[in-house]
């Protein structure tokens, strides 16, 4: 996949670093290139459901961050992108020291791109995947300071 | 619809108690009934993204607890819910003072519960719906412990 | 909701014409008003399943193009509507002697429509709701021979 | 993934044998390995929508049967398998001769298996995938009769 913006690395980077709520969840990014993202964060209490499990929205927050900007590579300097919709599967209880969001991009139109994301947890059991999803990303066209 | 169980508001209420992430999103319960819970929050800058809007994380975080506790009012005592998967599409940005997630069930089985949820931003401008959801919950038989 | 083209009901009769699956099906319109299309057909064997009920793609099929019609009684003269995605959730086995599905728009945009739509199952037993859909539908402008 | 019982390949067959709808179709199973189910079939404009693509419904309906038998590969003897729910991505007009549908087991438990497939057309052009698909999938215990 050929990114239309040679400083796509450079325009996620900033716009990750506006999004207050990656911040609050610690997350970080771990991986970039064309048409992929990936995002991580470490575990603590406060992310969690009652069952002790990390709860089943952040993963979900965290994958559609990852899809989105795994999309925003691809798209034209000086764009923005929202969400349109994302399903996810929850398969294992999100337990362990650190959870990564993989994002690549399926299929990139002119105006929607087609993202699928896996949530991985990793701890001392090694590395399981908790959750999959799948979304659909809309570019603005000309709001660039909306990132 | 009729609750198995007479208890299922002190039920839910004890469980969102151990929501360690819903406390973190400052959310709180405004409405139960058999088969419907609504949550809300006060939007907050560090539960937005980089277009300040709430993060779509945090409108599917707080539309999956609420539906994840409808289905819970209706299931027996000591047994646990989990999501199974949920579905999110976004309407309009969500901007406001306060978003509220409603949901009510739409089938309620033995061991799967169908339920949809909506969310809703209400401000100065009014009150906007801003996300629909729709989800799979999944009763866990005698784990009154994880709720 | 109020259509911007007054001639949408012919619009979205002749497209359905043109669907060949719905023919196929044996579906016919049975409500359509701006923002909703409910689409209706008899159950027969061949439409069914290896459990005897209908297939949940004949539902999701059904669902779909009510959804993308109801969408369309929305759009101007002169564009078409194809489907971006949909999600279906399958309640109870789909038994009777007819199948109708009732679509509306939860919001109309310029590009992107959000439907949601249901799937009833009527027989001697009364009517029961068997499925349920959300959906994404996407507005071609310029593109009246296609529908 | 490993098979509970050595005739699975017998039993999908046996089971998709029943599924009338898959034969007005014009389906037939081209793969099968524990996990893993092909179906194709060939484009005839009976299954096509109002734009000559073929229906987005039928795309769904052949992805819903190669997830369903994907996952029923996994399961016991004895039991059956429905689906609980599925979303479907569009991605491309599903254009040209035959399509085939793919589907793998993302995670098998013991009531609930998840799954993902995709259609891919091809045609004198080469090959397209045309749409994805992520399923919830459910076993019934002692239902051997249902398939």
């Amino acid at each position: 996949m050929k990114p239309q913006d040679p400083n796509y690395a450079t325009r996620v980077r900033e716009s990750l670093a506006r999004q207050a709520f990656m911040e609050l969840l610690g997350v970080s990014l771990t991986h970039i290139a064309p048409g992929e993202v990936h995002l991580a964060f470490v575990v603590r209490d406060e992310l969690c459901q009652q069952h002790g499990s990390v709860h089943a929205g952040v993963l979900a927050s965290v994958m559609d961050s990852s899809a989105g900007y795994a999309a925003f590579t691809l798209m034209p300097a000086g764009s923005g992108v929202v969400s349109v919709e994302f399903k996810v599967n929850l398969l294992e209880p999100a337990r362990g020291e650190r959870i990564e969001a993989r994002a690549h991009v399926v299929r990139a139109g002119r105006t929607l791109t087609s993202v699928a994301a896996e949530a991985w947890a990793s701890g001392t059991a090694g590395e399981t995947r908790v959750a999959t999803f799948s979304g659909t990303m809309m570019c603005l066209v000309g709001r660039s300071r909306t990132g």
